[in-house]
């Protein structure tokens, strides 16, 4: 089924207010959830909305916190979510980065005591809809295993790169492990193995088999020793730069995740000179990379964040597709 | 054979004046060159410098340039790197990066015109060695498919991420592409499989046959989509702040890579409070990741840094291991 931008905007904040949320509170975290969903990215809106509001009636989230400022140094700030509506909280801290791009040309903010921020992307989407460049990443409970180890000690840590473009945004939006759970979940409920190896089975070996990985825990950081590397250093520099809890910190907090630590840092390249010249120079070179040959003559190369466009084009005009189950117990909420 | 730290960069330094460098220019590059093949990174410090010198022959290095600085905004510099010496100029925006995030908490210099940077954690390093966190990357000559395709036509654009700490600096050095070139010949040279597939082979299958890769040009990048997204994203950056080349631009230059686009970031955690706790806490981390579970009993589970700092006290201790052949060449030059 499919269910209207509108419909489920207004869905999520009937909910949200419910819940004890302020109509303006409702109002925006609900436009979050509701433009993940929108850009194809279920995991993190729709299908995760249920979860969100467990986290509010066990009290790991707040959602009338707002965030405070903890400390300062001119473009650098640190700042405290208080255990505030995830996606709200990064929201608030992007648009506090851009404030600071917008005064020195670059600005950053660390934000400890957040909630899981559901997709990450977001953030990156929304410094380019405000014409800055957009760097963020978070770190996550223990979800993977360090290269070379059995147990999950280290967070699969999505990172953002964020490019602004009046042609289409560039927006890369990556976790450490090469799937995340929600697509790994999937492909086990259609019955399909992994388009590439996404993890290793219990005797050490690759396998695109989605039963194995569950079974070993054994989730691939992108690029082997790469991913696990990135996502140590990602973690660190969180928690160095908030204040606030590493992944090891969370480890302690049972099985749900709360209180992470992220980075916001946004750039201002209209600060710079020649934008214009360097937009064509980049239009030029997305064109020289869709050129590439291919296999096949009908398959596409899609640069990052065309195809979340593409889809936000789709859901705009038909609707957002939901798992009628899921919607259903939206609605029972 | 084994050559010291002192007697590298005294023949290093001997080369560079030979070939048009002042005293000072060629003791600062021998320096760096030394450091890196010091650090384990033989591909682009000892390996590297006969085609560093080629390179000043052909006219595409010139020794003597210095970067000069071509726009500002507070935080935020654009330089030109007017085809230096490509681990000097890179040393210079760095330090620059650093003087910025000493005034501003953040600062970032992007450099246009550069020439190959050698080894990227080399800045990381120099961050952190000064108490800052270094973020930077490059962009390269098309070296890579990009995901989906045949043809090489975007780069493997190194990206580095430095924490600084009293135990040991953290430093993540990826390129885009699961191995470097010179990793991938080293395999071939010892008649090796890689450890991990690297690459297709022109079936499309992958493969651990570094041969395989080489003849298909069909190289991996980390995480399959993620590092070829990341890949694009970095290089659009790059030009966008420098007002330098694109990966598409560079790919006109022939088989010769000059005149790249790099950006860097530097983050001064010191202007903010706490630091002596955090660190602490990040100790906490490292022991807690390095207790994971292995397979085998004497597996060691490392951080992204660690072993360039443990090959950085053997050679520096032993001497820095060198190819003879290699060696003969440089003594000719």
């Amino acid at each position: 089924m499919r269910i209207s931008f509108e419909d489920m905007r207004n869905e999520f904040k009937r909910v949200l207010i419910k819940k004890g949320c302020s109509e303006a509170v409702a109002d925006e975290a609900a436009e979050s959830f509701t433009s993940t969903s929108c850009d194809g990215v279920y995991s993190h809106g729709v299908n995760r909305f249920p979860r969100v509001i467990e986290y509010i009636e066990k009290g790991h989230i707040n959602p009338e916190a707002t965030p405070e400022r903890i400390d300062a140094f001119g473009a650098l700030e640190r700042w405290d979510g208080k255990l505030g509506l995830g996606n709200l909280m990064a929201k608030y801290a992007m648009d506090r980065t851009i404030s600071l791009a917008d005064a020195f040309g670059i600005g950053c903010v660390a934000l400890r005591n957040n909630n899981h921020w559901m997709r990450g992307g977001e953030y990156g989407w929304q410094a380019a809809n405000s014409g800055y460049i957009g760097i963020c990443w978070t770190n996550t409970q223990p979800n993977m295993p360090a290269w070379g180890a059995i147990d999950q000690r280290i967070g699969n840590n999505p990172l953002i790169f964020a490019l602004p473009r009046k042609k289409g945004h560039i927006v890369a939006d990556l976790a450490m492990s090469q799937f995340s759970y929600g697509k790994m979940e999937k492909y086990k409920m259609d019955n399909k193995t992994l388009p590439v190896p996404g993890g290793y089975d219990s005797a050490g070996n690759l396998t695109q088999d989605p039963n194995e990985i569950e079974e070993s825990g054994k989730v691939l950081p992108i690029g082997f020793w790469k991913g696990s590397g990135l996502s140590i250093v990602l973690d660190l520099l969180a928690s160095m730069l908030a204040n606030g809890n590493t992944t090891n910190d969370l480890s302690e907090f049972g099985e749900d995740e709360y209180a992470v630590s992220q980075v916001f840092i946004a750039i201002s390249p209209n600060r710079l000179g020649n934008m214009d010249e360097i937009e064509e120079s980049i239009n030029e070179s997305i064109k020289y990379i869709k050129k590439s040959q291919t296999e096949n003559e009908s398959d596409e190369i899609y640069f990052p964040g065309e195809q979340s466009a593409k889809t936000r084009r789709e859901n705009l005009k038909n609707g957002i597709p939901v798992n009628a189950e899921i919607w259903e117990k939206i609605k029972s909420l």
